[in-house]
């Protein structure tokens, strides 16, 4: 090895990125991505985590691949949760993507967890606009964060949106995202959280430890997609909904039975451990929907979103 | 996170990487990351590994963190087998430092392959120097690759060396490596296996699925240290040498049982499984050695070295 002298390493930037990464690319590689996860066309090892307590602090790695594409990624995403009292980010992180023909790093995506944050709106409004009925328009969003805003403003690329119920803990923050959704011409509004519950469209994306809605406030016909959850003790849904639910859609099965709030629902004997469909063969076929169901999904996040995208920002950017 | 405004993230490279460490500082890092290993004091979760069969290649992601330390690194490490066809090095990868304070990226090490590749040689050297008999100067060498021109030139840094006996499958390449040895003022030639076998210190360094000597050639009074598994079918030494070993040293017992030449042993019954003792723990307190005995050093690597020296390169250029 030591006889080569190594070309540069590109490192890309968040300008860059964001330039890039348009809605109809993120949503292409998105889409392909969750139909060849379903359909076994993807390698994605399990994640490793690093956990850094005196610090409040973990970090996850995730490589995936889908089978046969030029490029696999290895990504770190990592998030300090007492970064703010020293005026930093609380995620930080990179993706690298690697030729799958020579493994030479063919980039570094210094994205600053944009792409993160955008497949996982991406596929949250993918299946929000699949599983939903037609005329559904109005969306109850619990949680105040970045993503909540995300699943927001990327299900309204798919379809009319409104009104926008949000529920936060805390009032203010409520507000503020109810500022920054009608700064994208939907009409947002704080709400209680039977009231956002009894939504067209319910929206979970907290970091709850602890369901966050009644099951009774969803109503029958309703849809509800849950992307919170990424640790085995986090839960934003009740078991009983899950009961409900005419269809349950997983972006994958082991990684909801080990931390999503599919495997809550079935640790409590809801529902049993392969009641669950795989969200990309609903995006491939979508489902039959009598006008009354109830239809979750749970997103926990797959390896395979960031290889696609990442792949393909990439594409973009370099060629 | 998009509030944020990340700073550059810096990419170090071959040069830099090369100036900066220093085999004293490879050293110094490497033992302090064996000794904190063998004491537990180490956070090294299960590598993640991606097979690419279609390019004759494989990809190894390792983490590692020496608990307590400022930083923990996430390794890259691509094998493409077929590269040297397209005129490209087989090894590529590259190294991260991540802050264990915050999360943030300090570095990309582009160091292709360097890093590994010394941190692998200085563990051997600091094996081969404690376990060898003081008076132990001739070396046999199976392997004639890179790292085994590596493994004899960091051994002498620490004492002594000579005649050295390189044994190869293929005679021209065995020549090859007597040649750069020789450059480096070390007396080197070809030799038969048995002959190799039959040296005071013994280093393996193959891809070899079956053992490169016979147990009998060995001498009483050797050392031999093996640092080319690195998956469970690669095997470098009979399983009858263990049995006659007074010292086994492992870099990680769990990764020498799944695939060290030490778990060949152990699944042979020539050794118990916990027959091993941590080579970081030999290093602290070096063993009594009569002088007719035979010891072992099964090298897997382990992440938590490839944290030590990568943090450390990372200390020495940017502070």
């Amino acid at each position: 090895m030591a006889a080569s002298t190594p070309m540069t390493l590109p490192v890309l930037g968040p300008e860059e990125i964001e330039a890039a990464a348009r809605p109809a690319v993120v949503f292409d590689a998105v889409r392909a991505a969750l139909v060849a996860h379903a359909e076994g066309r993807t390698t994605v090892p399990p994640p490793t985590h690093l956990n850094f307590p005196h610090a409040d602090g973990d970090c996850h790695v995730k490589t995936g691949w889908i089978d046969g594409a030029d490029d696999f990624t290895v990504k770190i995403a990592s998030g300090f949760y007492r970064n703010p009292e020293r005026g930093e980010p609380v995620n930080h992180g990179l993706v690298c993507v690697v030729s799958a023909h020579t493994g030479r790093v063919r980039a570094v995506l210094d994205d600053g967890g944009r792409l993160t944050a955008w497949r996982t709106a991406a596929a949250g409004a993918l299946a929000g606009h699949t599983l939903a009925r037609p005329g559904a328009r109005s969306v109850g969003v619990f949680g105040t964060g970045e993503q909540a805003r995300l699943q927001v403003r990327w299900l309204a690329m798919l379809r009319p949106v409104g009104p926008v119920l949000v529920h936060g803990r805390a009032e203010g923050r409520a507000a503020a995202l109810c500022g920054r959704l009608a700064a994208h011409g939907l009409d947002a509004r704080p709400a209680a959280a039977a009231e956002a519950a009894g939504a067209d469209i319910v929206i979970t994306a907290t970091p709850a430890g602890a369901p966050v809605l009644e099951a009774g406030a969803v109503r029958p016909g309703a849809h509800v997609t849950a992307v919170g959850a990424d640790m085995p003790h986090k839960n934003e849904l009740p078991a009983a909904l899950f009961a409900r639910a005419r269809v349950i859609a997983t972006d994958d099965r082991e990684q909801c039975l080990h931390h999503g709030d599919f495997g809550h629902a079935v640790r409590a004997g809801a529902v049993p451990g392969d009641a669950d469909v795989p969200l990309g063969a609903l995006l491939a076929t979508p489902p039959e929907r009598p006008d009354d169901a109830v239809t979750i999904a749970d997103l926990t996040g797959v390896g395979a979103l960031d290889a696609a995208l990442a792949s393909a920002v990439v594409r973009e950017i370099l060629g």
